[in-house]
């Protein structure tokens, strides 16, 4: 049976989350073993924060995080993607619930949906 | 607005693979700025080979491509998401629907589904 191959990403690995109950693509990040194993013993998503080089446990801070519902590993053994319940409603740190609330129209980037939560609240910055 | 930064993945970004009616996330490829172009240009996803090093047309061999419904950044500017139509019915290479087959159960990947079509007959190997 095919293990995660951390080594094609030098040591990461890029993981989709998706909302458990829409199929809502919300996110993407990046695990190192590490953090996989923390999600693993914890139930609960947590990253490799590529900008800060730490473990980043989602929703430490808002409190919004991703309760693991289903793990899934593709053909190749090289990217994952976890089937979560997203508390709180939004997973992007914006207050939008998904990260990718851009959207091509007629060749521009547009802004779509709603805020759910207001950042300077939750993270109060 | 926001663009795509192919700068943090040195040359490349993810592409996550959503099935634009069921919301089945497909697969995860690569592109650079060549294959965005050509994927803009067709309205058919093509990706980069990280194995190969080369273009790479989605169903150029089987005939599976998968036309461009839908593009969507991320807030960072660093991943995309494409809904498309997935000709043929499967996305992966070894005729299973989505590149997802496999599902952690018990601390096991188990494989799931059923195959859409066998390799040996589109590859011919």
């Amino acid at each position: 049976m095919i293990k995660i191959d951390f080594k094609k990403g030098k040591g990461l690995i890029p993981v989709i989350i998706q909302d458990a109950s829409t199929n809502e693509v919300l996110m993407l990040g990046y695990m190192n073993r590490e953090s996989w194993k923390k999600t693993m013993e914890t139930k609960k998503a947590s990253f490799w924060s590529r900008s800060r080089k730490k473990i980043w446990v989602k929703g430490e801070t808002s409190g919004h995080v991703q309760k693991i519902k289903g793990i899934y590993l593709d053909c190749d053994g090289d990217t994952l993607l976890l089937k979560v319940d997203q508390i709180g409603g939004a997973a992007c740190h914006t207050g939008f619930r998904s990260c990718f609330h851009q959207r091509l129209e007629k060749g521009k980037w547009k802004v779509f949906g709603k805020r759910i939560f207001d950042p300077k609240e939750v993270y109060g910055k």
